[in-house]
């Protein structure tokens, strides 16, 4: 898994660049800048050098995409109302007196349709170079590719530091962007072949004030050395592009990648799903607990034949292409019930979840929705009227909740991933009791539209998945502004910059709660948290002395104050009385105690100023608000794995125990990953995961992300 | 008030440009770019052409000064710890190959101090080029300008849509801050000996660039032109400058621009607190309720001694410097009681409110404290035990509040702004009734440390002034991030553009309650109001159709909900008990009116749930949401005006409805300003004035004071 380095010669010195944490950069290859008749023509006269530029930036993309490599196309264009665009823009050059070139202004009807606006056929990319469906591609509204676009926020959600730069033209677009790009950090190089603009001498200039000054803004290089250096990525890779004469070979793994690789090898995707389906079917006599609604084997081959069809081509498929899925049973899919675990809740949706919706265009493939603690309301996995899930490592010890059948089902190997839910840490602890993957984004980055809630204003998307980078593709695929969401989120913390090179690239600084707060954690569950930190220092983590008072505090807030009366907020005022019988009986003595406390307004406006306080508090001491923070918090996932036998005798203080490490996430808008370090032996003789969860202050997920995949590789 | 436009040969055609909508931007003239030891020197080699550059440099600021332009310095540098630089920054140079150039990086110690470290001796201007008090400085980690620093919300706060751009390097800092601005809608005009880098070639093709096509990025000129030009404008500045020979004339006009003029012209702020003082004791006769505590004429004299012998140098005036302000008796002043109008609740705070001390800071002569309703609850002026204020338009009509006391004190011109607050409409209503500028800015940008609360999660501070532009000049002044303040706010939503030119540059959207709602206006204030809805048509606003009904839901939570709560919130459980005979019996009314609602926490929830959805639908309107949508909605400030008799008579009923268009502002996150639009004959013969209020989205309070500016100047 460590990043494979590529380098080649390039002014001022040779270019070394990490893999899998570099993109292709190809800037504004449209039609409207290439072709004759459109705003290149009327803004730079001479088309030829820039038409010039098509072939070899062919020729480069080709052999990034052959290498693996994460792409970007910019489009430089605006809205149809013309709305993003500054009057300047419209007017300046039309309006300098006896203009005879700048006849025409963007949005004017031209031969390719209306100049420079977004739909048109002049704004699309050149034929060559259109992007394929795992591409990203950004419109932007000015020269710069930074400039209200979401292009830092995808490249750091990829983990990408390092850049190739292509495309039009190299005065304007190309090298704006480039200087933006070093501002923020990025190692980038810009090569030569694969720009031009429609004035020789610009380019000529452009091109040496990158790499004046042992590389000013950055590093520039020729075509030839970029593919040769490429190329070496290229066999194997073109092995993989021959239709395969045995049949495609697959190990079983799930993981994306995998399954990415053997279905371009020609491995059918029928034969993944029968394969899936094979292995819920065995499990089910492990654990007839975790599925609420398992599809036909009829239906998921349907889907899988379905999708086959829809992608023939298997250079183009979409990020999630046949990719085994599942989702808690609180996630709406329509036509299917939804139960919460809460029989008289269940309806049938008419349209699906935002989160689901987004998968599915991915090429996803559904297998079921999954068990969880009734409502959403519990850490233990052992509050379902549809079973007891165990943990997928022993079957005394509890699966952990509310997300249970999400956990197992990963940890079983019967899904790649499970879209579910996280508010108290229901994402966090079960993930942590089997194994995997728990990654509850910052709040409001997922559409949490179609879910039912449990506490509207705290709950979160939760992504579970094998690995690290699994549940980041996922993420990616799923995060957007979603209006219906009344939480969705639509204001950020300012950006901060990347690390690309040196020491600085892979070092980061954590607190961890102090030796008082360690206290309620199993003796063996410390002996492991200390065991985990230690190796995170040696990874180059630098441990730091925090105030842990706000994060306790806030978790105290979550249970003990009035916000468990939100989880009231939701439902009938006669909820409890109507459906008494029908609950699940740990779910009913809890409610009846919120209940009974008879919170008032005024306590509930004093938890929300306190709130603010805690969170501001907890916030000041990450890196991300002060200079010298944090970047994130570490702690256990949970404090011990209780036996099934221990969490039925004591349901509701023993689950209230599980949340001591992840209450205060959403409290506290932070985000959070739980990733496993390791294993160990029970008392009873049983192997077991342990889990580490680290939590960063909100939007700070890719950051998280990183530093999760250090952790997750310090313990494979 | 018309822009006053400039206009001088350039290239790629004669730049114009509205001399109060420019800033002169001076990138980066620091020791550590021009002197010998520096960063510069290790980067560039050659100093002579940036040395070159700080005479030409000299003359465009002192130009730019004596037309009394906004003025701009960008600083490049890191802080100490080096934590906002990328470490591509400081490792790809000095790792070239046989490096012998960059033997020292960013942080080293040089001869000038550690390179480019904010605070070091390098870092800073070189002497020719020292900013003064009023002008705004721009320190910035990289090398365009607009990266990682407030320099766009400045600017735009500033009103600023045209720039001439001065500084080093013109092929790095120089242009990239030009092709910034650029995409950002500013008309820039670079100045060409008036900029400079370590290559001659460079200059002359990052000059070419720019003014490439008609402008490809701006504008380019020399400097001779641009001194003509302003040269102009020299003549009354040169006098100015000169020592007076008879005693300085002062037309007693209060608003900042009047008074700083006179003050530079030799005027004595000692005249000035005089001729202040003799106001407010003259109006302690017309209305003896407007000050709870007035500072004595010796302590006020004594201040404006002290500023004087602080600010020797005229030319070197803090931006609000003598300029006479109260505050609202709900914000500390370190060692004068707090009341809040509430006796039982005074206290002698050691701490002035972070307000308070911001615009101390820079010069303002403080007067005293004012009256207020009770508990900054009212929008009447009549719930106070300090007496009652009437409007300053006639003795029988209420003053409004709860900043009553603010909206009096400025509206009879005992001083040019009052601090004050606005939770409901506290700012805006009593603004209203007085004829005078109540601007609510966002809420959490400037901070309410220091502020007795209302309702603290909706309390935001307002300020009261004469005119848009004293109070946009306060908000400037008071506007930061206070890390003490629980709801300062550190998340924005993403940056629009600004529209320099063309009609884009004034028109602007907005939209109106609809017919149903504005009933509950009395006959005269709906005429009034669609006739300045007509005006505002006129100026070429554009009417838009609008949904009322978030607005008016959010009205309704605020006082028919449990948001109302929160005023109790911060009191102590058993305070209407203890101060039953203490308080003011509407305020005790009231408070016991919410107690017995016995809200509960999960009616408080689900209010809350309705605000983020309210909030959701309401911005989704505007145009910082919504590319089709509104720049403001614009209503009438009240429905009425009543009498003092009427509002004694009916204090409960009355004054709620008073706030019917104001109560949303806080609970939907808007900003929000009330502007005089004339005034009208009331039925008893009394001449009253009549506001409009526009309000914005959250964060649009540069945008919506542009508005309110033209408003402003339609009813001069």
């Amino acid at each position: 898994m460590a990043s494979r380095m590529i380098a080649f010669e390039a002014r001022p010195y040779a270019f070394s660049f990490p893999l899998d944490k570099t993109a292709l950069l190809v800037i504004d290859m449209q039609r409207d800048f290439i072709q004759e008749g459109g705003f290149g023509e009327i803004q730079g006269g001479n088309l030829a050098a820039v038409q010039a530029s098509v072939k070899p930036t062919s020729e480069l993309l080709k052999a990034c995409r052959d290498a693996g490599m994460h792409i970007f196309h910019t489009r430089e264009g605006q809205v149809a109302d013309l709305s993003d665009c500054p009057s300047s823009k419209l007017i300046r050059q039309a309006a300098a007196p006896g203009n005879s070139q700048h006849l025409q202004v963007i949005g004017d009807s031209g031969k390719l349709g209306r100049l420079l606006v977004r739909g048109e056929y002049g704004h699309d990319f050149v034929d060559e170079l259109q992007p394929l469906p795992n591409e990203v591609v950004i419109d932007k509204p000015g020269k710069g590719s930074f400039w209200n676009t979401p292009i830092l926020h995808k490249l750091k959600a990829r983990g990408i530091t390092h850049l190739l730069v292509a495309g039009v033209t190299s005065e304007c677009c190309w090298s704006t962007t480039i200087r933006e790009a070093n501002d923020r950090g990025f190692e980038a190089c810009g090569v030569i072949e694969a720009t031009a603009g429609y004035n020789p001498s610009f380019k000529t200039a452009s091109v040496d004030m990158i790499s004046w000054s042992q590389g000013l803004f950055g590093f520039v290089a020729n075509l030839e050395p970029v593919l040769e250096a490429l190329a070496v990525l290229r066999k194997p890779s073109a092995n993989i592009n021959t239709p395969p004469h045995t049949p495609a070979s697959w190990d079983g793994n799930l993981d994306i990648s995998s399954l990415q690789r053997a279905y371009k090898n020609g491995l059918s995707l029928v034969t993944v799903a029968e394969a899936i389906y094979e292995r819920i079917e065995k499990y089910q006599k492990v654990d007839p607990a975790v599925w609420i609604h398992l599809e036909s084997k009829d239906a998921v081959l349907a889907a899988a034949m379905k999708l086959t069809q829809k992608y023939p081509d298997k250079s183009r498929l979409p990020p999630l292409f046949g990719v085994p899925f599942n989702v808690k049973d609180s996630i709406n899919v329509a036509g299917l019930p939804t139960t919460t675990a809460c029989p008289p809740l269940a309806f049938i949706p008419s349209e699906s979840a935002r989160c689901y919706e987004r998968v599915m265009d991915q090429g996803a493939l559904f297998f079921g929705k999954v068990n969880l603690d009734q409502l959403a309301t519990g850490l233990s996995g052992c509050r379902s009227p549809y079973g007891i899930t165990h943990s997928v490592f022993s079957e005394k010890h509890i699966s952990g909740g509310s997300s249970s059948g999400s956990c197992v089902s990963v940890g079983a190997e019967l899904a790649t991933f499970s879209l579910a839910t996280d508010t108290a840490g229901s994402g966090r602890v079960p993930s942590g009791f089997n194994g995997v993957i728990g990654f509850k984004p910052t709040r409001g980055i997922i559409s949490f539209e179609g879910v039912t809630p449990a506490c509207l204003s705290l709950d979160c998307i939760a992504i579970i998945a094998g690995t690290v980078e699994d549940a980041q593709k996922v993420w990616q695929v799923c995060e957007e502004y979603d209006e219906r969401d009344r939480y969705a989120r639509d204001t950020f913390p300012p950006d901060r910059h990347v690390n690309a090179v040196g020491e600085q690239a892979c070092t980061f600084k954590f607190g961890i709660p102090p030796p008082e707060v360690l206290e309620i954690c199993s003796a063996k569950y410390r002996e492991l948290f200390y065991s985990a930190v230690q190796r995170l220092q040696q990874l180059g983590g630098e441990l730091k002395k925090i105030d842990f008072t706000p994060f306790s505090k806030a978790a105290d807030l979550l249970y003990d104050g009035t916000f468990v009366s939100e989880r009231l907020a939701s439902l009938p005022d006669d909820f409890l009385e109507v459906n008494r019988q029908h609950l699940h009986p740990v779910i009913l003595e809890l409610f009846e105690k919120v209940v009974a406390r008879n919170s008032t307004a005024v306590q509930a406006y004093r938890d929300l100023q306190n709130k603010a306080l805690y969170t501001r508090q907890a916030t000041a001491q990450f890196r991300s608000a002060a200079r010298d923070g944090i970047d994130v918090l570490v702690v256990p996932t949970a404090p011990e794995h209780p036996l099934i036998s221990a969490m039925l005798d004591d349901p509701i203080r023993l689950n209230a125990k599980l949340g001591i490490f992840t209450h205060c996430g959403n409290v506290l808008d932070l985000c959070a990953v739980a990733v496993p370090t390791g294993r160990y032996e029970a008392a009873d003789g049983a192997t077991l995961p342990f889990s580490i969860t680290l939590l960063g202050a909100r939007c700070t997920d890719s950051e998280v992300l990183g530093i999760a995949k250090q952790v997750q590789k310090a313990f494979l």
